[in-house]
Protein backbone atom coordinates (compact mmCIF):
# COMPACT_ATOMS: atom_id res chain seq x y z
CA UNK A 1 0.00 0.00 0.00
CA UNK A 2 1.00 3.31 -1.23
CA UNK A 3 0.27 5.97 1.48
CA UNK A 4 1.06 9.71 1.85
CA UNK A 5 0.62 11.08 4.93
CA UNK A 6 -0.01 15.06 5.26
CA UNK A 7 0.42 17.29 8.25
CA UNK A 8 -0.69 20.83 7.56
CA UNK A 9 0.75 23.98 9.43
CA UNK A 10 0.07 27.39 9.08
CA UNK A 11 3.52 28.11 7.98
CA UNK A 12 4.88 24.46 6.99
CA UNK A 13 2.92 21.70 5.84
CA UNK A 14 4.91 18.65 5.94
CA UNK A 15 4.37 15.46 3.94
CA UNK A 16 5.98 11.83 4.29
CA UNK A 17 5.07 8.49 1.76
CA UNK A 18 5.70 5.37 2.71
CA UNK A 19 4.98 2.36 0.68
CA UNK A 20 4.71 -0.64 2.39
CA UNK A 21 2.84 -2.63 5.14
CA UNK A 22 2.67 -2.50 9.13
CA UNK A 23 5.47 -5.13 9.16
CA UNK A 24 7.37 -4.29 5.87
CA UNK A 25 8.21 -0.89 4.42
CA UNK A 26 9.51 -0.86 0.97
CA UNK A 27 10.23 3.17 0.61
CA UNK A 28 9.75 6.03 2.06
CA UNK A 29 9.91 9.91 0.62
CA UNK A 30 9.54 12.95 2.64
CA UNK A 31 9.44 16.72 2.99
CA UNK A 32 8.18 20.11 3.13
CA UNK A 33 5.91 22.24 1.40
CA UNK A 34 7.06 25.67 2.33
CA UNK A 35 4.99 28.28 0.21
CA UNK A 36 7.27 31.08 -1.30
CA UNK A 37 7.41 34.13 1.91
CA UNK A 38 6.56 37.74 1.22
CA UNK A 39 3.44 37.17 -1.30
CA UNK A 40 0.24 37.50 -0.51
CA UNK A 41 -1.88 34.64 1.79
CA UNK A 42 -3.77 33.68 -2.01
CA UNK A 43 -0.65 32.75 -3.90
CA UNK A 44 0.97 30.64 -0.91
CA UNK A 45 -1.79 28.87 -0.42
CA UNK A 46 -2.07 28.20 -4.61
CA UNK A 47 2.01 27.47 -4.84
CA UNK A 48 0.85 24.69 -1.77
CA UNK A 49 -1.99 23.12 -3.79
CA UNK A 50 0.27 22.94 -7.07
CA UNK A 51 2.78 21.32 -4.58
CA UNK A 52 0.45 18.79 -3.60
CA UNK A 53 -0.89 18.01 -7.24
CA UNK A 54 2.50 17.35 -8.75
CA UNK A 55 3.54 15.17 -5.75
CA UNK A 56 0.32 13.35 -6.34
CA UNK A 57 0.90 12.56 -9.56
CA UNK A 58 4.82 11.73 -9.50
CA UNK A 59 3.80 9.42 -6.02
CA UNK A 60 0.48 7.80 -7.27
CA UNK A 61 -0.81 7.15 -3.44
CA UNK A 62 -3.53 4.80 -2.69
CA UNK A 63 -4.49 6.66 0.15
CA UNK A 64 -3.64 10.26 1.53
CA UNK A 65 -4.11 10.55 5.66
CA UNK A 66 -4.43 13.89 6.84
CA UNK A 67 -3.66 14.93 10.10
CA UNK A 68 -7.20 16.96 11.39
CA UNK A 69 -6.66 20.32 13.71
CA UNK A 70 -6.63 20.37 16.86
CA UNK A 71 -7.57 23.39 19.42
CA UNK A 72 -4.09 25.55 18.94
CA UNK A 73 -3.06 27.71 22.16
CA UNK A 74 -3.64 30.82 19.41
CA UNK A 75 -7.13 30.91 17.83
CA UNK A 76 -5.14 33.04 14.75
CA UNK A 77 -2.62 30.29 14.06
CA UNK A 78 -5.50 27.39 14.26
CA UNK A 79 -7.05 29.43 12.13
CA UNK A 80 -4.26 29.89 9.54
CA UNK A 81 -3.80 25.92 10.02
CA UNK A 82 -7.45 25.46 8.85
CA UNK A 83 -6.85 27.20 5.54
CA UNK A 84 -3.76 25.08 4.64
CA UNK A 85 -6.12 21.81 5.60
CA UNK A 86 -8.83 23.75 3.13
CA UNK A 87 -6.41 24.53 0.08
CA UNK A 88 -4.98 20.75 1.17
CA UNK A 89 -8.79 19.18 1.24
CA UNK A 90 -9.68 20.74 -2.12
CA UNK A 91 -6.95 19.10 -4.81
CA UNK A 92 -7.46 16.10 -2.49
CA UNK A 93 -11.40 16.22 -3.19
CA UNK A 94 -10.36 17.20 -7.13
CA UNK A 95 -8.04 14.04 -7.34
CA UNK A 96 -10.93 11.86 -5.89
CA UNK A 97 -8.74 9.20 -3.91
CA UNK A 98 -9.33 7.85 -0.55
CA UNK A 99 -8.76 10.53 1.94
CA UNK A 100 -8.34 9.89 5.52
CA UNK A 101 -8.82 11.57 8.91
CA UNK A 102 -6.44 11.05 12.14
CA UNK A 103 -6.44 12.97 15.27
CA UNK A 104 -2.87 13.68 16.90
CA UNK A 105 -3.56 11.62 19.88
CA UNK A 106 -3.86 9.01 17.70
CA UNK A 107 -1.38 9.07 14.92
CA UNK A 108 1.28 9.68 18.45
CA UNK A 109 -0.21 6.43 19.67
CA UNK A 110 0.17 4.70 16.85
CA UNK A 111 3.44 5.57 16.42
CA UNK A 112 5.12 5.71 19.99
CA UNK A 113 2.36 4.12 21.97
CA UNK A 114 1.88 7.09 23.77
CA UNK A 115 -1.22 10.13 22.54
CA UNK A 116 0.52 12.82 24.29
CA UNK A 117 3.98 12.07 22.79
CA UNK A 118 6.97 15.25 22.36
CA UNK A 119 7.63 15.70 18.67
CA UNK A 120 11.02 14.88 19.06
CA UNK A 121 9.66 11.50 20.29
CA UNK A 122 8.00 10.70 17.13
CA UNK A 123 10.96 12.14 15.20
CA UNK A 124 13.06 9.68 16.67
CA UNK A 125 10.70 6.57 16.41
CA UNK A 126 10.38 7.35 12.56
CA UNK A 127 13.93 7.78 12.04
CA UNK A 128 14.38 3.92 13.78
CA UNK A 129 10.98 2.87 11.77
CA UNK A 130 13.27 4.34 8.52
CA UNK A 131 16.55 2.73 9.85
CA UNK A 132 17.41 6.62 9.13
CA UNK A 133 21.10 7.97 11.36
CA UNK A 134 19.27 11.57 11.07
CA UNK A 135 15.68 11.91 12.10
CA UNK A 136 13.44 13.58 9.57
CA UNK A 137 13.02 17.35 9.80
CA UNK A 138 10.45 17.35 12.79
CA UNK A 139 7.21 18.48 10.22
CA UNK A 140 7.98 15.33 7.88
CA UNK A 141 8.44 13.23 10.92
CA UNK A 142 4.68 14.06 12.00
CA UNK A 143 3.85 13.78 8.30
CA UNK A 144 5.17 10.11 7.99
CA UNK A 145 3.79 9.23 10.94
CA UNK A 146 0.11 9.80 9.83
CA UNK A 147 1.28 7.69 6.95
CA UNK A 148 2.80 5.05 9.72
CA UNK A 149 -0.79 5.40 11.65
CA UNK A 150 -2.81 4.56 8.34
CA UNK A 151 -0.48 1.70 7.62
CA UNK A 152 -1.04 0.36 11.16
CA UNK A 153 -4.60 1.18 11.44
CA UNK A 154 -5.33 -0.52 8.22
CA UNK A 155 -3.78 -3.48 9.63
CA UNK A 156 -6.32 -3.18 12.28
CA UNK A 157 -9.27 -3.01 10.07
CA UNK A 158 -8.63 -5.86 8.48
CA UNK A 159 -7.37 -8.39 11.15
CA UNK B 1 -14.98 48.37 -11.83
CA UNK B 2 -15.77 44.75 -11.84
CA UNK B 3 -15.72 43.70 -8.02
CA UNK B 4 -17.17 39.95 -7.03
CA UNK B 5 -17.48 39.75 -3.36
CA UNK B 6 -16.99 36.60 -1.38
CA UNK B 7 -18.70 35.79 1.91
CA UNK B 8 -16.99 32.20 3.03
CA UNK B 9 -18.96 30.35 5.56
CA UNK B 10 -18.38 27.14 7.11
CA UNK B 11 -21.52 25.23 5.27
CA UNK B 12 -22.49 28.26 2.69
CA UNK B 13 -20.62 30.68 0.60
CA UNK B 14 -22.08 34.21 -0.76
CA UNK B 15 -20.96 35.85 -4.12
CA UNK B 16 -22.03 38.66 -5.01
CA UNK B 17 -21.07 40.91 -8.64
CA UNK B 18 -21.13 44.76 -8.87
CA UNK B 19 -20.08 46.89 -11.84
CA UNK B 20 -19.54 50.48 -11.59
CA UNK B 21 -18.74 52.55 -8.91
CA UNK B 22 -19.84 54.15 -5.48
CA UNK B 23 -22.24 56.46 -7.05
CA UNK B 24 -23.77 54.19 -10.01
CA UNK B 25 -24.20 50.59 -10.46
CA UNK B 26 -24.38 49.56 -13.81
CA UNK B 27 -25.15 45.32 -13.24
CA UNK B 28 -25.31 43.17 -10.29
CA UNK B 29 -25.50 39.69 -9.89
CA UNK B 30 -25.19 36.93 -7.00
CA UNK B 31 -25.90 33.48 -5.48
CA UNK B 32 -24.32 31.41 -3.01
CA UNK B 33 -22.10 27.92 -3.61
CA UNK B 34 -23.59 24.93 -1.83
CA UNK B 35 -21.55 22.31 -2.28
CA UNK B 36 -22.85 19.03 -2.75
CA UNK B 37 -24.28 17.26 0.45
CA UNK B 38 -23.10 14.30 1.95
CA UNK B 39 -20.17 13.88 0.14
CA UNK B 40 -16.53 13.87 1.91
CA UNK B 41 -15.40 17.57 3.00
CA UNK B 42 -12.51 17.30 0.51
CA UNK B 43 -15.10 16.91 -2.36
CA UNK B 44 -17.41 19.64 -0.90
CA UNK B 45 -14.27 21.68 -1.11
CA UNK B 46 -13.17 20.67 -4.48
CA UNK B 47 -16.47 21.52 -5.73
CA UNK B 48 -16.52 24.99 -4.22
CA UNK B 49 -13.71 25.64 -5.37
CA UNK B 50 -14.44 24.73 -9.06
CA UNK B 51 -17.35 26.94 -8.74
CA UNK B 52 -15.49 29.59 -8.06
CA UNK B 53 -12.92 29.08 -10.84
CA UNK B 54 -15.86 29.13 -13.62
CA UNK B 55 -17.75 31.93 -11.97
CA UNK B 56 -13.74 34.10 -12.07
CA UNK B 57 -14.00 33.02 -15.99
CA UNK B 58 -17.82 34.35 -16.48
CA UNK B 59 -17.48 37.65 -14.49
CA UNK B 60 -13.99 38.31 -15.10
CA UNK B 61 -13.96 40.63 -12.29
CA UNK B 62 -10.80 43.41 -11.45
CA UNK B 63 -10.85 42.72 -8.02
CA UNK B 64 -12.16 39.84 -5.60
CA UNK B 65 -12.84 41.24 -2.33
CA UNK B 66 -13.13 38.67 0.36
CA UNK B 67 -14.29 38.68 4.29
CA UNK B 68 -12.00 38.42 6.70
CA UNK B 69 -13.20 35.80 9.49
CA UNK B 70 -13.91 36.80 13.20
CA UNK B 71 -13.76 35.18 16.02
CA UNK B 72 -16.83 32.97 15.52
CA UNK B 73 -18.66 31.89 18.91
CA UNK B 74 -18.14 28.07 17.82
CA UNK B 75 -14.31 27.43 17.31
CA UNK B 76 -15.62 24.20 15.30
CA UNK B 77 -17.75 26.27 12.89
CA UNK B 78 -14.73 28.88 13.11
CA UNK B 79 -12.07 25.93 11.50
CA UNK B 80 -14.50 25.40 8.95
CA UNK B 81 -14.83 28.40 8.05
CA UNK B 82 -11.28 29.09 7.55
CA UNK B 83 -11.08 25.90 5.64
CA UNK B 84 -13.81 27.13 3.15
CA UNK B 85 -11.37 30.32 2.70
CA UNK B 86 -7.95 28.44 2.26
CA UNK B 87 -9.83 26.64 -0.90
CA UNK B 88 -11.61 29.24 -1.75
CA UNK B 89 -7.45 31.66 -1.69
CA UNK B 90 -6.03 28.46 -3.53
CA UNK B 91 -7.92 29.39 -6.47
CA UNK B 92 -7.82 33.49 -6.14
CA UNK B 93 -3.71 32.95 -6.05
CA UNK B 94 -3.51 30.55 -9.12
CA UNK B 95 -6.19 33.59 -10.74
CA UNK B 96 -3.48 36.08 -9.99
CA UNK B 97 -5.66 39.02 -9.73
CA UNK B 98 -6.07 41.51 -6.82
CA UNK B 99 -7.34 39.83 -3.72
CA UNK B 100 -8.05 41.95 -0.41
CA UNK B 101 -9.57 41.61 2.40
CA UNK B 102 -11.89 43.57 4.62
CA UNK B 103 -12.95 43.09 7.92
CA UNK B 104 -16.74 42.31 8.78
CA UNK B 105 -17.40 45.19 10.84
CA UNK B 106 -15.64 47.61 7.98
CA UNK B 107 -18.06 46.42 5.36
CA UNK B 108 -21.36 47.05 7.65
CA UNK B 109 -19.82 50.56 8.46
CA UNK B 110 -19.50 51.15 4.70
CA UNK B 111 -23.08 49.33 3.72
CA UNK B 112 -25.39 50.49 6.49
CA UNK B 113 -23.20 53.24 8.75
CA UNK B 114 -23.03 50.94 11.41
CA UNK B 115 -19.70 48.73 12.58
CA UNK B 116 -22.29 45.89 14.42
CA UNK B 117 -25.44 46.28 11.86
CA UNK B 118 -27.51 42.81 11.85
CA UNK B 119 -27.74 40.60 9.03
CA UNK B 120 -31.26 42.03 7.99
CA UNK B 121 -30.24 45.65 7.90
CA UNK B 122 -27.63 44.59 5.50
CA UNK B 123 -29.33 42.80 3.63
CA UNK B 124 -32.29 45.74 3.17
CA UNK B 125 -29.61 47.94 2.46
CA UNK B 126 -28.26 46.21 -0.29
CA UNK B 127 -31.50 45.21 -2.00
CA UNK B 128 -32.48 49.28 -1.64
CA UNK B 129 -28.88 49.55 -3.26
CA UNK B 130 -30.09 47.43 -5.91
CA UNK B 131 -33.33 48.29 -6.44
CA UNK B 132 -34.91 45.20 -6.21
CA UNK B 133 -38.18 44.74 -4.20
CA UNK B 134 -37.01 41.85 -3.04
CA UNK B 135 -33.66 41.49 -0.35
CA UNK B 136 -30.82 38.53 -1.61
CA UNK B 137 -30.66 35.41 0.57
CA UNK B 138 -28.38 36.95 3.47
CA UNK B 139 -25.40 35.06 2.22
CA UNK B 140 -25.28 36.65 -0.85
CA UNK B 141 -25.89 40.00 0.63
CA UNK B 142 -23.53 39.88 2.63
CA UNK B 143 -21.10 39.20 -0.16
CA UNK B 144 -22.36 42.16 -2.49
CA UNK B 145 -22.10 44.16 1.12
CA UNK B 146 -18.09 42.89 0.71
CA UNK B 147 -18.19 44.03 -3.27
CA UNK B 148 -19.61 46.95 -2.19
CA UNK B 149 -17.73 48.28 0.21
CA UNK B 150 -14.79 47.99 -2.07
CA UNK B 151 -16.41 50.40 -4.39
CA UNK B 152 -16.44 53.11 -1.83
CA UNK B 153 -13.29 52.39 -0.07
CA UNK B 154 -11.61 52.16 -3.66
CA UNK B 155 -13.15 55.75 -4.08
CA UNK B 156 -11.73 57.01 -0.29
CA UNK B 157 -8.25 55.75 -1.74
CA UNK B 158 -8.46 57.89 -4.93
CA UNK B 159 -10.30 60.66 -2.92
Amino acid sequence: MRVLGLDPGSRTTGWGFLDGDARVLRAAAWGCFHGRRGTSRSRVLAGLAAELEALLGKLEPHVVAIETPFAARLPKAALALAETRGALLAVLGRWGGLVVDYEPARVKAAVVGYGRAEKQQVAFMMSRQLGTTTPPPSDAADALAVALCHLRCAVDVLA
